[in-house]
């Protein structure tokens, strides 16, 4: 086919005088007398090209049917613009409809429209320039994950997706068959007899890769995986998904501090990047928050604004103290005091939300990376402290979002894990090939798991997690 | 942690006399009276770091513990090395045990392990030099493939992995539940009532993310797609895994054309990467490869060395040509005349691995693409050719792998869409989505399907594709 130029490049190209084609689908048209003015959008970037059509040249039913969601082909000459916000437009000198789009029937036309509408057609909210500005930004983040491992000697390693243990025990699993549903084999105890499923045991959808990922780290040193993860939790809420994307490092000879040090320049790194790579997509987002917190109360209002609040994680350190010192803080905090704090603190409690954001966005003002929590909160695999009582455990708590990245020094001591095993009554037996690695060649390692989709609602600026995901999997709902 | 030096740098390195940190994994040790010669891996390259280590500085207890598969950390300084085979070495002054490895127990030990008992022990095989070469390679045709599409203007799309929707029809799926497995709640009609599993709805693992691919594609124009996808075959053979990871590019504006000279670009670029990035492990797979054939008979045997063969793919043209061009061939060969094909070839049946590898390994000698495929074999989604009696499919086939890229122009034609969703009885409700694409902005498009793991097989030139990745998941096998 014709080769066209993408939107992207016309925009700040400055051969004008030159013949260009492109394609892609129509925003806007406001037609005059004489001319026609139409935005047209290929989703390579957030701005719009304007194509200026003079009405005498074309077919009366071509103008037509250039209509909101037409897709079209134009050829004609770049020239710069002698109108307002925009440095170029096309001088079109043919125009080709690849596709109408009915204005009676096509959902998205130039209004605004509720983020709950636009979930119910996940088909087509790409076509707008909020959701091509949040999936834009997906992108160059999942390609800055990988480059930022890659320059740092680290491998991708695919973990697998379906699993035979349900060792971590993070949280209900969905069951992945193919017996009859209707009919199920039985053994003779009278349950489920899944020596005939497809893979001869019970299988689930795994909900972290980080054990086969040590696996990795026990012969390549530094691994990563990036890939879906799955919760069957019955929460309907803003923040989580049934099926969503983890960043999940684990490297040998690294300890807890070497971890917080790997966490934070990872995060940064990543701000940096999509401050570098997607500042019209950012700076878009930004107005479009400001614009909506309009009619809020000032206190309700976002602090920052988004490229400032992006700013401000580059350039400040993480604040990092113990699970035990940031108790202390919130047991003397005001919100205390007063018995404004929904759940209690102290501790041996697993913080709530409420004293994140209390420590991250009232008393540190920054981002916060907890340590050393009490065992019996946190996993099995977690080293465990001399004291014990707690493990080396990290979690890293952003403004707005809470625990982004969870993380730990792994048990490296074959006994100490066993032991703990033990205690906690995990079936043992799925889980041989995870305590070999302490038999043969133990060495001291950590890793973390980033939540990839929290990173995307922190980066954008959105607020609920089913829009920076293209199709959210969430109760009730498996569309698309 | 005091910080190592990866072997990768030390074994490239020129800084004699200076002090190194360097740790990783015994893979042999050598003693004589005086002097123990301790080969030390980490997972960064395939070579080995030799260390040196007097006995007489070191307490005998260390030395002993030193064993194949042992986690040792050593302080020592970069030698030029006078022994053949390696041009550095350290000479040890500090040495820590992070952990042994009991030599009548570790696996692992020093001689030749066939594939099968690795396959038992994968959460160990990673350490073997192999499976290391394997997994570095993996990761950079990962790395190398968001690079291309990154570089192009592409963007990353994660499509669903559980999906309500068995339009595609591609094969048999594994079903995703959380209803009780004995006892499931039943309807009215006494079948399965889905309205109460977690999605409201049957649900099962994807088997492709094409479809959503497109809807991306019809709003960002480049998408790509890397993901898992299964199948619930019943396929025990080297060339299928129930658990498989794709990768999925979808372009508007592309015709067969733009979609056969993208294929073709992109398998090029990443031969090209692997040789470019990965030629000390591709030269040590060669010389296993050469290793393994030697008892072969001569026609049994590769006829290309590894490095060879990819050098080969980078510097011919693909050959380009129809199904019926190809039927015609296959029916005039040899092999049809004498009868040797088990499966006999006329127009319209589907062509078996026997008769893609005779045009690809006896015919051409090089990779091809077929097209225009008659329209009974193909899926629906296929843009229909004007004779009515094909489609713009086009098909990579690779030797030894046989088809190693699926793809098509799409039919962007809403009424020829739906008329042929009609013809073959798929579930039209289930695709209404997709079906508005065509409705609204439709636009020329194409996108292609490349299988990781038969690309991994390609370029590592491993047999089995259980031994290249990491996890396998097979009938009757979802260990660890």
């Amino acid at each position: 086919m014709e080769k066209r130029t993408p939107v992207k490049e016309l925009l700040r190209s400055t051969a004008f005088g030159t013949q260009v084609h492109v394609k892609g689908w129509v925003q806007t048209k406001r037609e005059s007398k004489n001319v026609a003015f139409i935005a047209l959008n290929d989703g390579s970037v957030v701005h719009h090209l304007q194509i200026v059509a003079e009405v005498e040249k074309f077919p009366e039913d071509v103008l037509k049917n250039i209509t909101t969601g037409a897709c079209i082909a134009v050829t004609g000459m770049l020239t710069e613009s002698q109108g307002q916000g925009q440095k170029v437009e096309v001088q079109a000198t043919a125009i080709e409809i690849y596709g109408t789009a009915d204005a009676e029937k096509y959902p998205l036309q130039p209004k605004r429209h509720s983020l709950e509408f636009l979930r119910e057609i996940a088909h087509l909210r790409p076509r707008t320039r909020t959701f091509g500005a949040v999936l834009r930004i997906r992108h160059a983040m999942a390609f800055a994950i990988h480059k930022y491992f890659n320059d740092r000697g680290f491998f991708y390693l695919h973990t697998p997706i379906i699993t035979g243990s349900d060792a971590e025990g993070a949280g209900e699993m969905f069951r992945v068959t193919t017996l009859d549903p209707i009919d199920p084999p039985l053994n003779e105890f009278g349950t489920i007899d899944y020596k005939q499923d497809f893979f001869g045991k019970e299988t689930n959808l795994t909900v972290s890769g980080q054990l086969e990922g040590e696996l990795g780290a026990m012969a390549l040193s530094l691994v990563y995986t990036f890939g879906p993860t799955f919760r069957a939790e019955n929460s309907n809420t803003a923040r989580h998904l049934a099926e969503f994307w983890m960043i999940e490092p684990e490297m040998a000879f690294y300890d807890l501090e070497d971890n917080m040090n790997l966490a934070e320049d990872f995060l940064k790194y990543l701000v940096q990047y999509a401050l570098d790579h997607c500042i019209d997509d950012l700076e878009f987002l930004d107005n479009r928050q400001k614009e909506e917190e309009k009619n809020k109360k000032q206190e309700e209002r976002s602090p920052m604004g988004l490229v400032e609040k992006l700013r401000f994680v580059v350039d400040n350190n993480f604040e990092r103290l113990t699970y035990t010192e940031a108790v202390d803080i919130l047991m003397k905090s005001k919100p205390a005091q007063k018995g404004q704090f929904v759940y209690p603190v102290s501790w041996g409690t697993d913080l709530q939300s409420e004293h994140e954001r209390y420590l991250v966005e009232k008393h540190f003002k920054k981002p916060v990376i907890l340590t050393n929590y009490p065992r019996q909160i946190k996993a099995f695999y977690m080293k465990q402290d001399e004291d014990g009582k707690t493990v080396r455990a990290m979690d890293v708590l952003f403004p707005g979002i809470g625990e982004i990245i969870g993380g730990s020094q792994r048990e490296e001591n074959y006994e100490k894990l066993y032991s703990r095993i033990q205690e906690l009554k995990i079936h043992e037996e799925s889980l041989w090939w995870y305590l070999e690695t302490r038999k043969y060649g133990t060495a001291p390692h950590s890793g973390f798991g980033l939540g990839f989709e929290r990173l995307i609602l922190f980066i954008t600026g959105m607020a609920n997690i089913r829009d920076v995901i293209p199709f959210p999997r969430t109760p009730q709902n498996a569309e698309f």
